[in-house]
């Protein structure tokens, strides 16, 4: 499929996650909620809303679905490993609330493996070193189409 | 105000970034357009879309908007420290975006200052340990609001 802009994969990957709802709920999945019901008082979203939501993350094999009760049917949903790589950004996007929206206390906390209050740091997987604006530059980009 | 829902910083940040044509406006100042209609065209969203979108992010303190010619008034778009500390955030959904989602090679790369292709990580800034789901636990929870 040919999308007007530019050929990007910022682009696509907004295609699948790029939504409020859909964020917020892959937000209660890593916090380990696995049922509709739970994930929709939590987030807050509409039933209708939260279920075209995780169909389409499901769709998309960022979650998958799970029956866990035969008689009524029920299901949980579980992270893939496409969802489970969505958790750093996730924290990214904490952290960037905590320091630049939110007024107080981070209302949410993590711990890291090492022991510490998690702080998400971008580096470089090369070097280690930090990733900013100004220490990285675009060297090849996609083409725009009209 | 108090939203329905997780009181998070994650649902705050999206509150700001949290709209497709945000972030690929953001993309695209990351990549150093700075006027209007170029960005308008990368993006491939609408004039109204994209003003009213760049509007909120004036507002919010994520770009800042100069003015570089009086007659007539036209006026380019930079990021504030905010708007540049997102920039590990697009990284991220990009990485995201070319294993998960693109098909081929990634339209886009980027060099890090050490020289070599950037390939993105996300680590715990105390240890320098990778950040993932099975070694991270939220340790304090924001309430929910019904």
């Amino acid at each position: 499929m040919v999308r007007r802009g530019r050929e990007c994969s910022v682009a696509e990957a907004l295609e699948v996650v790029g939504e409020r709802w859909t964020l917020l709920a892959l937000r209660e999945i890593m916090l380990g909620e696995r049922r509709f019901n739970q994930i929709a008082e939590n987030t807050g979203a509409s039933r209708d809303i939260l279920a075209a939501r995780l169909r389409k993350l499901v769709d998309a094999g960022v979650l998958e679905k799970r029956q866990y009760e035969a008689h009524p049917p029920r299901h949980e949903y579980h992270p893939t490993e496409a969802g489970r790589a969505l958790q750093p950004i996730l924290l990214g996007l904490m952290a960037w609330g905590d320091k630049y929206v939110h007024q107080g206390e981070p209302p949410t906390l993590w711990r890291h493996a090492c022991g510490e209050v998690l702080e998400p740091a971008t580096v470089c997987a090369h070097c280690g070193e930090a990733v900013n604006a100004p220490g990285t530059r675009a060297i090849r980009l996609g083409a725009v189409h009209a």
